[in-house]
């Protein structure tokens, strides 16, 4: 197969653990003799620093030109603390997200044989979790209008849904539930907001279309609290953007480490496959970066494309890392100096 | 000393624990001699079935001409299912928090030594956890302006924070700080929404005045993810109310139980003390619902008006009802037939 793959690695340890899903990724191009072609470009406060513009003309145009985009992470200090700067990194990722439509940000979470000691969480408590996260991107608080008074003393932001909106992603939950264990739950805060009574009412209707998969619901704070108390209820969780953020970097916490994430934003036209994690500035260049999240972003990539045995040899590859402990410090205790680009060659090599 | 005390039990299991809640207060007038009157009425689903208004007018002056309000719980599942419904019990308590400007919740977080084992987390995670979460309580997206489109189609929810709203929490927060550890931490989403980045630099000028008081930034996702990989790290946390709304619940894992979970609601006017459990529908009136919630909650009223001794007579109290196991199901691995009022007796004789 051929594939054009945009690389944005952005900010922080991006650099770094993009690296490692690229050589993921030649390899497996190499063993099952596919054509996969990598063009890099800026996004971010890289992208900032070069042209003033988290989100380069360039960078859009090529993303929209290829068959897959690999993200990194984004994010620099600088501008998360000053609330007054205009322009900010995060800017060219929502731009991103919206330009391509990617609307269905999907986030599986699972809690690995090999690492059930690593989590904060009791062992009993998320042995056996597995959980797919559906949370909606291009819409809700994120894209709705905002406003900041002339006297700097009144703010806004505004949290807008539309049938379409919820649908679409709707569609795409109960599709997944169909093959996994048949069950949706709404996440939601319809006993306070009106865009959640309207996501109530849609899902609804959509679920009478799969008579197999069973429809739930859960306000956002018990939601928050069931995630710790009792993971393994969950099958396919659905919600909102803002939602989706908090719960998902929640979940993170079953696997031991938000290292771990990987994330595919699917619209219909392009897909994004992104680490969950941010640029952990404090991280970068010293080579503690965790980058089986990105790795497995990559595994993602290849599933979008039909090429599971090629997906599944990456996950074999993951999880004897693991196993192995050839692991970064967040998650090993056994060995210290195993670093970022260490792991990403001990799975290039296993490929 | 006497206070004129407005009881509002509300729905579900609100009357049962609400009644433990009473007694303890009783036992303690009686102990020392103070007058504390206590007057009931009805609020949320009980009130709309009576009334058709869950906050009927005669509640809310009794409120208004109290010195100090015990609330029980609020909700119903038949509304929960019926996003169509024009008059909701939640509504009950939004006026209610609205109208007394109820604008602070403060919502203490404690890992209590006899229940360590009880948590889904570590013990060597949870042990000293010592959390105060400041969390406002009348502004953001819970009171901005709604919208719904004739066709019912677009729904909308605005959030809206003044300068004048952010500075007296933010006051109270770092008074609180004074008197704990010294710190403060603002959870936020400045990287995404507007009223977050007033809130940053409205917190950020704020602090100036509390020279002692160290403040720090997270963003919401990763706050949700620290409180469950390092509760300790945290003071008192201030935030807005949808995420203070999911941060509290979720922090409620530490104790336990959220059946464990107190909180005061205060205002420049007027007082207001709930456990920040729910209604749980379905314990309702079988003798199970933990009572401890709505029993601290009374606690923090007495502090609330320097009754200190008192206050912490209920504590021990409570502390030793759970090392005696006499505790409902919810915690109590020993003894399955402990029932909420069996709970409050014993906390009334301790007394
Ligand atoms: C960086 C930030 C804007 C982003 C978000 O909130 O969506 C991140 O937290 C994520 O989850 O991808
Ligand atoms: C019942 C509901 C409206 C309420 C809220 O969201 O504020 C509750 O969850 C709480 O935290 O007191």
């Amino acid at each position: 197969m051929k594939l054009n793959i945009a690389v944005l690695p952005g900010d922080g340890i991006g650099p770094e653990v993009t690296n490692q899903a690229v050589k993921a990724l030649k390899a497996i191009a190499s063993e099952f003799d596919h054509n996969f072609k990598f063009v890099y470009a800026d996004v971010g406060a890289v992208a900032i620093d070069k042209q003033n513009n988290p989100l380069p003309d360039e960078t859009l145009d090529l993303c929209k030109t290829s068959d897959a985009i690999l993200f990194g992470s984004i994010g620099h200090p600088k501008y998360d603390n000053d609330p007054s700067a205009k322009v900010r990194p995060e800017q060219g990722l929502l731009k991103l997200r919206k330009e391509l439509g990617l609307f269905a940000n999907i986030r599986p979470v699972k809690a690995y044989e090999t690492l059930l000691d690593k989590s904060p969480l009791k062992k009993n408590i998320i042995q056996g979790t597995d959980i797919s996260i559906y949370r909606e991107l291009t819409g809700g608080i994120y894209f709705g209008e905002k406003s900041l008074s002339e006297d700097g003393n009144v703010a806004s932001d505004l949290c807008e849904y539309s049938r379409e909106e919820i649908e679409r992603i709707a569609h795409l939950a109960f599709k997944s539930a169909q093959s996994r264990k048949h069950k949706v739950t709404l996440v939601d805060k319809a006993n306070v907001l009106e865009s959640s009574r309207l996501w109530r009412r849609v899902v609804t209707e959509v679920a009478k279309q799969y008579k197999d998969v069973t429809l739930d619901f859960l306000f956002v704070d018990n939601a928050a609290m069931q995630m710790i108390l009792n993971p393994k209820q969950f099958d396919v969780i659905l919600t909102e953007n803002m939602f989706g953020d908090i719960i998902s970097d929640e979940a993170s916490v079953i696997g031991g480490s938000i290292g771990l994430l990987a994330s595919a934003s699917v619209g219909d036209k392009y897909a994004m496959f992104e680490p969950i994690h941010g640029s952990y500035p404090q991280a970068t260049g010293k080579g503690i970066a965790n980058p089986i999240a990105s790795i497995l972003s990559a595994a993602m990539l290849l599933v979008h494309f039909g090429l599971h045995t090629e997906a599944e040899l990456i996950k074999i590859g993951v999880e004897k890392s693991l196993k192995l402990n050839i692991s970064t410090p967040d998650i090993n205790t056994k060995y210290d100096n195993i670093t970022t680009s260490k792991v990403g060659d001990f799975i290039e090599d296993f490929i």
